[in-house]
């Protein structure tokens, strides 16, 4: 018997234990569900009886390493700065673990401490990082069996809202973490173009986008994730010349969003007072050199045509004209904007959700350039069965599966890039309807 | 006998030292110095016989404990975020404490136990904020004196080169923390204008600037700092409308340090790595959109009329142009810039760094608007006897003097705001000539 904890039941643990409870008489396991509400445990484990719903607080060291020490396989679903304490006790204790997040500097540093112990620690196993690399490497290694050699690679995922549950003009709804939405993007990114190293600042992230075609699906603002260049040797691609991975937004998403980085309303670091006596008008004003109450006026005036009418509707559908009350007495300007979009940006219960991923193949084949795109497309049911749930939570189930019934070996910090992780996991993800649609030029 | 302890020795703590120690037998003083380097205590103590040069490492909770334990008065001329485990050691073994720091929200939360125990945690104590503080609140009390009422104030500060030592054209050299400076004005700067309230982000802040002229010292340019809000409460400044506190650079710095914060050359959230394979040049290319490796063409095509002759000069100066190599293997692009910026900004041997604060008063009084204005200049000697080290050290060591010898009874956490504190520090300040000269329209 294996006794598998899951710690954290948030937004895509949903799909993680459906799938674990599903396979659990013929994996004999047992499972725990782990959360500081338990109430958020239990509707996961909904009374299966070989399940468990428990109450954990991450924070108390006595209690988080006293249950670990009780499982043999931990998957960590808690937000990515907190695996770090989770993966210590697990190397302490000689456990297992797996998580949906990317590879940190910490967890890097016990690779070697866990491959001689036998220890695996699977992460960027759930969608973006997940599926992007599985559905990579395989195309990858397909050009390169046939003599290929890839010289740019650009990829891109977005999780957005369906077209028929699609009614606000920004095309967007949110199906995981707000917080990181509203913060995307801040820092430097980098990537490798035509050849050179590009950095990216944050105040030009959103205007230097590539605009992205899903045929059916019409097209959509792509902006550049933090990190691209790491990415060249993790998928060997050493004569790639341009290296890209990117976040998809409906079209004209990015140009309005801009606005807001222009003006400074996504700073999470110095918080406003007195925020309850201002409307959203009154803040935007606030962030304008003009003394005019007329906001959109001064936003014409200062923006002039790059302030036009799409962005003009997006901010309209907002209510940024309408002098909506703050309800945050204090915050940030991020944290004033992010109340505003949960309420304007809620994903209703019968609103379905969709995940967009693409990947853009050049390569030299018998001495002539050769492109292919693969494509994906995943919707969800409802605003609990959500395809952002199921494309984060079923990677991490099916090689947690395939890892107990000794489909693959890799041992160490590992992540689905590996021809016997992704081959059965991509091979299975096509029973739910999570299957790529590749396209040769 | 007062047992003295000063914690930090670095630049600021050299007049500090000196002045304890020319008063320590009229005030019966024994000073300790402490810093991690103790070779930097002793040579502030330079061998006195009433004091003595300690290592102390800050973060080891039973050493620092215990030597608290053992004086009566602590000075902490840490770095800000510091000051917090000093603090509260200094409410749990009842000892009064000074710093030159703002009051962080930490520190605020201990006035009422401070106040109860009969304990002065005295801060802002420095510079600015410190002289800024005492020489401000006085005029704004004389003029409120004679029956004015304060419309508007500004206030100004810039630690920088004087006009004899000024060789390179951003008119700047580091007298302080050059981190400070390399980060300084990220976030939202607050501030009141004309009656409303106004919110700058980084990305405009170089731009936004006000240009302020010092008699016999020229122009500078003047860019908000992050909170003059709070301030209007502290001064007590209820009829204001415009009410701004700023920080002072040689006029042009600001618009050539705004193309680096365009570039994305001041973030230092995400390391960039292999730096040392390439040259400054480079780096700066690698922030541009083009795929030329001509720079200086290249910023004139983006920028166009921004990157004037100024500008063009004042990178030249950097060797920007130069393809100086990087000797740094990684760091975030700010760690990167800060490198460069240590090496051409460097306060020489024989430079003398300069010392500039004005407050700009508008009040009415018998219905018509007057206009004050209050300017300070001090200069250094050298780059060990800097006129930093002197306006950051003196009114510290001058407000803990008034203190023991019990010119002042203030309790809890005070800053120089009240006159009991700010006469006898600003009459004994012109002794080192520190003088205000006022100037009334």
């Amino acid at each position: 018997m294996t006794k598998l904890l899951i710690i954290g039941a948030g937004r895509s643990t949903g799909s993680l234990v459906d799938y674990l409870l599903q396979h659990s008489a013929e994996l004999n396991l047992e499972l725990t569900v782990a959360d500081l509400d338990i109430k958020l445990a239990q509707e996961k484990v909904q009374g299966n009886n070989r399940a468990k719903a428990i109450s954990l607080n991450i924070e108390d060291k006595e209690q988080r390493q006293e249950v670990i020490k009780n499982h043999d396989f931990i998957i960590s679903m808690l937000p990515a700065f907190m695996h770090g304490n989770v993966a210590k006790d697990c190397l302490s204790f000689n456990k297992h673990m797996a998580t949906a997040s990317y590879v940190s500097a910490e967890m890097k540093m016990i690779n070697k401490e866990a491959q001689q112990n036998g220890l695996l620690f699977l992460n960027e196993c759930g969608l973006d990082p997940g599926i992007d690399h599985a559905s990579a490497m395989k195309l990858i290694h397909e050009i390169e069996a046939k003599g290929g050699t890839i010289t740019s690679f650009k990829s891109y995922c977005g999780g957005l809202v369906a077209p028929e549950s699609n009614d606000n003009p920004w095309g967007y709804k949110f199906s995981w973490n707000p917080r990181n939405v509203v913060l995307a993007g801040q820092g430097t990114a980098q990537y490798l173009k035509e050849g050179k190293i590009k950095y990216l600042p944050y105040n030009k992230l959103f205007k230097q986008t590539d605009l992205i075609e899903i045929e059916g699906y019409g097209r959509f603002d792509a902006y550049a994730n933090r990190d691209s260049l790491s990415y060249i040797d993790v998928y060997g691609l050493s004569h790639v010349k341009t290296m890209l991975r990117g976040t998809l937004r409906q079209e004209h998403y990015c140009k309005a969003y801009d606005i807001f980085i222009d003006l400074g309303l996504t700073d999470d670091s110095t918080r406003l007072f007195h925020t309850n006596k201002l409307t959203y008008t009154d803040l935007l004003l606030a962030f304008l050199p003009s003394t005019s109450n007329d906001l959109k006026t001064v936003l014409k005036n200062v923006f002039e045509k790059r302030f036009d009418n799409d962005i003009e509707k997006m901010f309209d559908y907002l209510e940024l004209f309408n002098h909506k009350k703050i309800t945050l007495s204090e915050g940030t300007p991020a944290q004033l904007l992010q109340n505003l979009l949960e309420e304007k940006w809620k994903l209703n219960e019968t609103d379905k959700d969709m995940i967009v991923m693409q990947h853009l193949f050049e390569y030299e084949l018998n001495n002539t350039t050769k492109k292919v795109t693969s494509s994906l497309v995943v919707k969800g049911v409802n605003n609990k069965t959500t395809a952002m749930s199921k494309t984060v939570g079923l990677p991490l189930a099916i090689c947690v599966k395939n890892f107990l019934t000794k489909k693959y070996t890799a041992k160490g910090v590992v992540i689905p890039t590996v021809k016997e992780i992704y081959n059965p996991l991509l091979a299975e993800l096509e029973n739910y309807d999570i299957t790529f649609h590749e396209k040769f030029d």
